[in-house]
């Protein structure tokens, strides 16, 4: 695939100094340049990887300085606008049929033009919409319901009746509708308790790899539209996660938990059962939420507490083995002024 | 499926208040009430919601206030009596023999009426004992052992000469038996420690999604019965872990770990290779076991520490900053009384 | 498998105390002793162990006691003996060819005795280097290219264009080439930016179950020669891995951080995006590395700072509960004893 930096400025609006008909080839990192791709600048802190790089052009902002002998393509944002020009470079994914080794059930149901890989399965009465690829060894359980052209990638597992909107992404090695952990202690035996509710995952939602999106035991398990999930994330039974919420690699969310929308929950933080993080709030990375979070508020820390509290917090406790000598030093010097004050006082017993 | 409320009153010893004859199609939340369906209320702060509900009947205690024109149905454990209504309603897993496109190694020994499910492989020498179910794509590896009525769920993996006792669930994607992480530096690489070992499930076991369970180094990887892990949990080479366990999700166990019966690990638990943890002993989420924990104790914190300590020490951290400012106006004022004293002696000079 | 002592002494060039014609047909460990098998002990303080043992044979250091009845292989490390003996019982792996069942694209390159299990896929163009091992149910994406002798274990994923060297092995479940975590808020959805990167992973590198590797966004996520990761572990987008770096279980890199060769990071340690961990450093179990760790340097805590700093604060945080009391006690004789001084100076105001 080629374009000229003609049509690349034009697709993204960008005025340009230097030959339009250079045809392009791909795009590159600024640290890797090279004469048949294009890279982006994000600002003019980058003048010099610009200066010294031989890019056959560089997407740079309204501000950034002139540099004779480079192609600037100049925009309102760069890194947006290098986004746009990296997607005219992408193959459209490949629709490629049902192989010949997928096993797809008699009673489910195809749309046109799906794909479904090598030793993938299809279960009976799963639904899956048009342009959706699954790929090999993806599990598309009994009843599963997909939206149109979503990806399933390889390995991925979708468990019976679970139901994805259109264009998820479900990652490698992933599990959707695994079983809630949930058990009552009955008399000699944690006892099972029967987990029959569902999942549904709303348009545009990403799992990442690995990741796991449990069951509800009752009712519904509900990813909101447009929530995009990292790798190994655990989500937990009756979790009610809002719209456009981000969750970093390794967070783990307990049961019937409650992310408003825009919800951003940093790597490896953890969410106790039944907690609420209200719309636009943000946890930070490796902080342990154990009570409700305000619509807004960031938090940090083990517990987690508002942010700037628990920097408060965190830059005091390198000074508390000082603190602790300082005042026992101190203490000291306080018991003989207490000596002193009592012999002014014609006192011998410092203490009244 | 549907039972009459009678039938549903006599399998759990309830009194009834309403029509016997009322047939009962499944069950539901408190939250999502349908005519037809059974819910529960654990207690009477539910009063409102069973109230303002429209279920088929509700499943209370004996002090649960009447309700007229509500069908209440009186038990000692409103939540273990819904528990045996809602398996009333389970489907039984079906069995569906061997899938054509299943790949079972000719020496490997099935009992009769086992499922193994399309794509799924059965290595050389397995033996799987009766009604137990290998879904899709599930890997069971040369010499493993399988009891009867045990579940592997879909891209779940057994690795070589596992064994797994009777009613075992492990659910998609986790797997058994991995290479233990053992290592020494020779002069210039970390040389393999070779891990010859195994693993042994015992009876009831459940393993999460996408959770692992290292073989040993030598000898034996145990979990004991009845016990239960979520999803995501790092089991490492030779732990012990006893019987009638919960560990929750994320949390890691390191290598030589031993832990009694009925211990709990909270999520994302993390464990010190070596440590032991003895019978009954609760560890918080998120705890971080550096030491011995004693039978019965509960531990909390990074390190871990008794419960009580840790949430007095958690609760004073947020006055450390109040505390070092203090000190320091504190510590201004005494040098200034100590001058007043030493004035008051006659004496210019404060420091003696 | 059969070996005599004397054969076993010769190839770890061990003294013999006892019958060299001895047949061992395995190693156990000194828990569990066989007269069949080897043992080893580390150092003396397994004297009674060994003497209470029956085993074959035990590995002991030169300084270990003489015991009369006991076969001891006297050498320098009996730890690496051991591990050698282990190595002469292995098994040599089975190369079996191309199953019936697995699906190997008509472009894809495979060396001689190359092994592809059952229901394992290799897509087009992928490459396979000789006497490596792909399992059952593995996925060889397109374009994948595969050193020599390496290990791809079960229902392993290995994404599009991925390379990895020689005698590199992926275990069970994990996922080579996932997309990396990035997105970029537009107007009103987080767009995705486009993952073209790619992973390289040197030879001699394993991966433990689980695990994740994603792709670069632009660029290389790489992983150095001989670097050894456990299960369950995140490698985020561009991450550059040095050699013989240690990963433990559970620990989560950060996108784009760098760390150098020889380190070793703890269990269920986090690492932030970007940061740097220089040559030989060691961050702790359950850190949170959140800034630059120096070549060599160990770090421990959450935030991680120097190892001592670090367990000075942690063994100061118990004291502080206490502290508070005593200054609040303090502070109230310390205004007691300005009002006497106040007095003393013939001035009822103590504060001046």
């Amino acid at each position: 695939m080629k374009f000229s930096l003609g049509e690349i400025c034009e697709s993204i609006g960008a005025s340009l100094e230097g030959d339009p008909e250079l045809m392009i080839e791909g795009v590159s990192s600024l640290q890797e340049t090279n004469p048949a791709r294009l890279c982006f600048a994000e600002n003019k802190q980058y003048l010099e990887q610009v200066r010294s790089g031989a890019a056959g052009g560089v997407i740079v902002d309204r501000d950034f300085p002139d540099l004779p002998g480079h192609r600037l393509l100049r925009v309102e944002n760069p890194r947006h606008a290098f986004i746009r020009v990296t997607e005219m470079f992408l193959e459209p994914a490949r629709v490629e049929g049902i192989h010949p080794a997928a096993i797809v059930h008699d009673s489910a149901q195809l749309d046109g033009q799906v794909s479904v890989g090598a030793c993938a399965t299809v279960a009976a009465d799963a639904r899956i919409g048009e342009l959706t690829i699954v790929q090999s060894g993806a599990r598309i359980g009994p009843g599963v319901v997909i939206g149109r052209e979503c990806l399933i990638e390889a390995n991925a597992v979708i468990l019976d009746g679970v139901t994805l909107g259109d264009r998820v992404i479900i990652h490698a090695g992933a599990v959707i509708g695994g079983e809630g952990f949930g058990f009552v202690w009955m008399k000699d035996h944690h006892h099972k308790v029967p987990q029959i509710g569902t999942v549904v995952i709303e348009d545009d939602v990403e799992i990442g790899c690995n990741s796991c999106v449990d069951r509800a035991t009752l009712g519904v398990t509900r990813i909101g539209r447009g929530t995009k999930i990292d790798n190994l994330v655990q989500v937990a039974h009756n979790d009610q996660i809002g719209e456009h919420v981000i969750i970093c690699g390794h967070a783990a969310i307990g049961g019937s938990a409650t992310l408003g929308n825009g919800v951003i929950i940093g790597g490896a933080a953890t969410l106790r059962d039944h907690v609420t993080v209200g719309d636009g709030a943000m946890v930070g990375g490796t902080a342990a939420v154990a009570a409700k979070v305000e619509p807004g508020m960031s938090v940090l820390g083990i517990p987690a507490r508002p942010v700037d509290k628990a920097k408060r917090e965190i830059a005091a406790i390198p000074r508390l083995p000082d603190l602790l000598k300082a005042f026992k030093a101190q203490k000291k010097e306080f018991e003989a002024l207490k000596v002193r004050v009592a012999e002014l006082e014609g006192n011998g017993d410092p203490r009244e």
